[in-house]
């Protein structure tokens, strides 16, 4: 698969994961990853799963709009800047986000997160 | 000086020179140095410089919203996500976007842009 299609791969395993079953997003991170989710700063699989886990919001829904990629310049790694709008309860108005992966390669075709930074796009 | 600040000193300096001296802004990149720019693809200090000063209008002023950082993991990287917005003819209304660079150590204290990627953040 080109790189392209590997970052559209994942971006939509990230965003199914994250609306169906958020819990299994620990499975995308490892002990040395790290997320910055709103200016806030989590280290490691676990600290970054609970934080996205008690998000003040049961239900919600990633909707995609752009996905870019590029190599990161390292033995495989793949850096992923997605803008999309997301949904947090019924009827409600979707929150325009930008988020940016840094993927770092953990066997052929499969990738952990390095990196995570979450924005969103205030009007 | 503190990744945040680095980071912050970076964004100062590349758009200020992007809104006074846009042509300058080629010493920033190198030749392995890519940009992604609304999803079209550049690569090399040259290439992009080209793109950059023939966006289609002569005066523009970036304002900074937010400025997040993270080291990408390996040998002094950084990763730094901004989001802002820009304003390209006097009494238009600002256009918001988001942008990320990955930065890479060209000595103590001094980065080269190995990664940018620009989307406008259509409302």
């Amino acid at each position: 698969m080109d790189p392209d299609g590997v970052a559209k791969a994942f971006v939509d395993h990230y965003y199914t994961t994250f609306d169906t079953n958020r819990a299994a997003l620990v499975g995308l991170y490892q002990e040395g990853s790290m997320l910055t989710f709103e200016g806030d700063k989590y280290m490691g699989a676990a600290a970054i799963t609970q934080k996205l886990t008690s998000l003040p919001f049961a239900a919600c829904k990633h909707q995609v709009t752009t996905v870019d990629c590029q190599p990161s310049g390292l033995a495989g790694g793949m850096l992923v800047f997605v803008s999309g709008a997301l949904q947090v309860g019924e009827g409600e108005h979707p929150l325009k986000f930008s988020q940016m992966f840094h993927l770092m390669p953990v066997g052929p075709g499969n990738f952990y997160v390095q990196n995570d930074m979450f924005r969103l796009n205030y009007g």
